[in-house]
Parts: structure tokens; sequence; C-alpha cells
């Protein structure tokens, strides 16, 4: 068998033993130590979410349904009304965690639901469904990688380049990821493919965590700053760009890491497909248009000091740090979700796609 | 006065009292270190250009010619033959220190020819003729900046946003700068800009020195990383884009600090202009396109470790680095230079700014 499954067989969020606990990689350490971090109280699994330890809006998901479970556990003993007003709390603290990605409150709300609809049912019983509800996100998620990558590897040619920016890789999700998912397949099946990596300033994802997990499965890799996309595609190196998406709007808009837009026009320049790869659960038919999503603005030392050594830029510079940005659905070729490849117009198709037509 | 006068007189390059060494801010210590350092042996001189202490395409020519004059005084005892042996070997080691900068070798023949014209011609007296033309060299060059900076200046309304990559200011010339001149000179004149300045990966010299330039200067300056230009473009915060040059081609293609290009496709995309300032000797009307600039590549190094207390990436990852890209000309709304500003189609109207109609 290829490397690649060395890759795919680490696990990165699950309980511990007593199913009390959640085990995580610590993704900041990353590419340096691979560090396995334990956490069972809310405000450490609120950290973990806020300071990117887990990230990738798939893992956040995840994460987040064990977290709301690990907490439930610990309050079992209660009656249900202070159940339910604890929970209730702690689903919302845990749910501001980070505004953007809806795959946060997706979750919280799946789970949220299961202790609202039976004020009848004993709690402990209530709190082992939660459990098994977060084991099903999670298995759906391996399942929709799965899918995903097949979707997004049946657009590829041998041999072919695809640039990639921030990571949607087995790290961001539970196994094979979404826009890199079709590389990792693709390497099992004994494929080939030459991918470059932004290196996706300020937190470097790309250089830190997508080069390493496609470095380690095998795959050939070419780690670039964000301002030679420009240059690699004129060299004709790019044949698709594969993106991950935190929310895509009702028109096909789309949220994804801050440079995703400025990739996607820069490949529409060269003549370049763009594909976003994303689980269904990304896709928010309440948001009509990208305008309509909320921007995270994050800690400025992002930019100048983080990282580094030395402070890169004077104390008294002011940043703009938007940790994503909405690439036009002008400027997307298609959106694969395991439901298969929605092309435009997206408005349309986006909605055939749940069977609204 | 504006307190952009502290900046304007910091000068970055000149000789000792002596006029035997040459003293320079090394650009590298930036923003952290005002570090003055001074040079005599042409080793020294080399490297200086090659590791970026001094950089910008105009301080490079201005540090060359000095270290030239520099280091013929050293020779100005041998006889005619031996000493213009010596300085053509000088000549071509110092002009290997960066391949791309047509700023380089440009100061490096016009010394040379003067070493070059008059065999009979007692050697010290050559010597001093190289002197005073380096001299010279220099105050064209805080003329031309100054031109340069007051055609810029002309295109700009109070209160405008400017979008500007890489380095062009005082430091990488002589004064005012070229790409960020205008800024600075309407500074003095009263008027208010938004400046914002792309970080510049892999070297920052955009978060190092265009952010310091500008924030000691009183501008108001914002540091986006290179992959927020497109949703500060896309909030409407950006009026035009003010890139410096390090090569023109004769049909208007420009070579740039890599980045550059993908800059000029987002501002296209937009619908904002995009200048590029620099001086006439920028521009090569031997080299037709931009297909026949030769790009340097760097140290990969400069992407995963440089900077960083801890690598960023894995050892193993290939890196594509290149230092500059090519901009094509369609891209571009104007050429500024200290003879006017040249307006599409650029070939016809390049080659009447030099007189060939």
């Amino acid at each position: 068998m290829s490397n690649v499954q060395e890759v795919m067989h680490v696990v990165n969020i699950r309980l511990d033993d007593d199913r009390s606990r959640i085990i995580f990689i610590d993704q900041t350490q990353l590419p340096n130590e691979l560090v396995f971090l334990t956490v069972d109280q809310e405000e450490e699994c609120y950290e973990a979410i806020k300071k990117l330890q887990v990230r990738g809006a798939p893992a956040i998901g995840i994460f987040a349904a064990y977290t709301m479970y690990v907490l439930a556990k610990q309050k079992k003993d209660l009656p249900y009304p202070e159940f339910l007003k604890e929970y209730r709390r702690m689903s919302e603290y845990i749910n501001s965690s980070r505004p953007t990605a809806v795959n946060l409150s997706w979750a919280i709300k799946r789970l949220l639901k299961i202790v609202e609809e039976d004020p009848e049912r004993p709690v402990p019983e209530t709190v082992e469904l939660l459990g098994k509800e977060a084991d099903l996100i999670r298995d759906e998620d391996i399942d929709m990688c799965y899918r995903i990558s097949s979707y997004g590897l049946s657009l590829l040619k041998e041999g072919e380049g695809i640039l990639t920016h921030c990571n949607a890789g087995p790290l961001a999700t539970s196994r094979y990821g979404t826009a890199i998912g079709p590389m990792l397949l693709g390497k099992e099946k004994g494929m080939h493919f030459r991918v470059y990596s932004d290196e996706t300033r300020p937190l470097l994802q790309g250089a830190r965590l997508t080069s390493y997990e496609l470095e380690k499965a095998g795959v050939d890799v070419t780690l670039i700053c964000d301002n030679m996309a420009s240059i690699v595609m004129k060299n004709g190196w790019v044949d698709k760009v594969f993106v991950g998406c935190d929310r895509i709007a009702a028109n096909g808009d789309f949220a994804n890491k801050i440079g995703t837009s400025g990739v996607a026009i820069l490949a529409n320049y060269y003549g370049i497909p763009v594909y976003t790869l994303g689980p269904s659960s990304t896709i928010d038919m309440n948001t009509p248009t990208g305008d309509d999503i909320r921007i995270e603005l994050r800690d400025p030392d992002e930019i100048k000091t983080m990282w580094y050594a030395k402070p890169m830029a004077l104390p008294e510079v002011k940043c703009y740090n938007p940790a994503f940005d909405v690439t036009d659905h002008s400027l997307l070729t298609g959106i694969i979700t395991e439901k298969g490849i929605v092309y435009p117009p997206f408005k349309e198709n986006l909605q055939k796609l749940f069977g609204k037509e």
C-alpha cells in the first residue's frame, strides 16, 4: 500500500476510552511536533476552537459535537429543567468561539434538538443519545469526505497540477479531507499529481499543514508564498484550483480562508477552472449571497509578531486582518459536495440539490 | 514642517569623510534596528547587494557606483593596462550579485565607460572622475525621484486609498522614493492618503520597510498580508495601485517584486488603475517583452525558515521561490517616469519617450 495510509490513520479528534474526554491534534504545533491534547472543560474546548488548535470547518463540527456530549455528561445528574438551561448556556458559549464557520452552529443545533425534543426522557438517556449523535456526525463526515474526494478525483487527469489554498485535508476533517482529498485518494490509486500549496498567511496553514500532509503522503507538493500563485499559473503549471469552503451562500458565493477570492480571480484570468469542495452542510440556503456572510476579523499580532522570533513591523502600525474573504460565484466553475458537482447557474442548481425545483 | 522631513533626511547610502568607504543602512535589520554599516571590500559590497542589505533598484545603482569608485581608488597606483583588467574583473563580479535589476548593470556600465574612454589619462584622474560620476548618479536619482513623485501626486486626490506592494520608498532610492514618493510628497503638502501596504512575502519588505517609512512619516498606513489585497479592493478602499519596477520591457511589460502581477490582475478585475513608477533607466528598450526578462530564483529557506523562530514547514518540502514576476502590459494603466507618464500603446509611446518616432 501507498504510505498515504499512515496519514489516513491518524485520527485527529476522538474520545478517550471512558468517552469522557476529547483527545485531539494541536494543529498550531505542526509541522514541528505532533502533539495530542486532552480536554474536558468548557473553557478549554472554547479556546481550542478560538485559537485554531482545532480548525477546518468539518473538524470544528465534529469537535463541537464531542464537546457538547462531554460537557452534557458532566451535568447528567441535574433535573431536566436545570440541565436544559445549562446545556443551552454551554451551547451558546461554544457556538460563539468562531462566528464564520457554519458547521459549528450546525453541529451544535443538531445536538440541541435532541436535548429539546423530549422533556420527559431521563437526562442520562439524552446524554447517551448525544454521544451517539456525535459519533454519527464523525462517521457521516468520513463518508462525505470519501464521496467528495471521489467526485473531485473524477475531474483530474494523471499528471495534472492543482493549486490549493489553506488546508482542507485530513486534519481539517475526519479522513481524506475535502479540497486535498482527491489528491490523496488519487495517490492511493497510483496516480500522480503536482500540487502547489499556498502558504496562506497569516497563520500559514498551507505551509504548516497542507504541505505536511501531502509530503507525508508522498504526493509531489511545492510550497509557494501566496503572492506566487500568479506566476505559477502563468507558467502553465496549474490545471485546476481546488479549495475548501467555510460557508456557501444560496447563489454560490462562498466564504473561505482569506485570499481565496484572489486565487479565484487569478485563475479566471489565466483560464483555469476553480472548484470549491465541501460537505453540503457548508451550504447555507438562508444566506442569499456572499454579502450576507459576516467576516471574522482577527488579532493584528497574527500579521505582525506571531510565529516570529522578532517583530516584523512597528508596534504602532495598523493592520487589517480578516480571517476569510468572499469569492463571487461568477468566479467559480463548480461546487463539489458529497451529493455531486453543482455547476452554474448556482442559485437554481443548488435549489435542485436540495429538492426544491 | 511635517515630520516627513525626518525620514527624508536619513541618507541611506553615502561615502565617509575620506570618500574611501561606503556607509549605508542595513535594510535587513529594519524595523527593529536602524543599523549603519561601513564597507570597502569587494566581497562585502557584493554580499550587501546579494543579501538585500541594500535593495531597491535605484539604491542598488547608487551603491554599485560608489562601490566601483571605492574599489578603483584602492587600485589607483596600478599602470593603466593592469588597472583596466582589474577594474573589468571587479565590475563583472559586482554586476553578478543580482541578475534582474537593470540599474545595477546600468550604473556599472556608465562608470566602465569612463575607465575605457581614455587610455592616456592618468589613472588617479580617472578614479576622481569615477567618484564624480557616482555623485552624479545619486544627485540625478534625487532629482528623478522628486519628478516621479510629483507626476504620481498629480494623479491622486485628497483622501484617496493607494495600495502598494514591496518597497519603493526612500530606502530603495535616494530620497522620496518612486511608488511611495507621491504619498510622502503629498504629506509634505498637507494632503492625506490611506495607504495599504502588502507585507510582501517572503522577505516582508512591505511590513519591514514600507509600513516603517510611511508610519514614521505620519502617513495613514495599513499593513495587510499579500492575500488580503483582493478583499481590500472589493471593500472599495483602493483608488489606485502604485508599484515600483525593476525592469520595464519595450512593450510595457515590467518585472517587479514577486506578486506584482497578481496585484495588477486583481486591480484590473475590480476596475482600479495600476501604475508603475520608476526612473527611465529602468526601461530596457533592448528587452522586447516580459518573456525576455530572466527571473531570479532565490533560496527556499526564505520561505521556510528565514525570519522565524521555528521552521514553518517540513525540511524536505520543495519550494518555488522566484524573486520577481512579470506583469503584462495589458494590465497596466500607465508608466510614470521622470520624463512624464506613458500610456498605452506602450510600444509606440515608449519609443516616443526616447525620441524614436
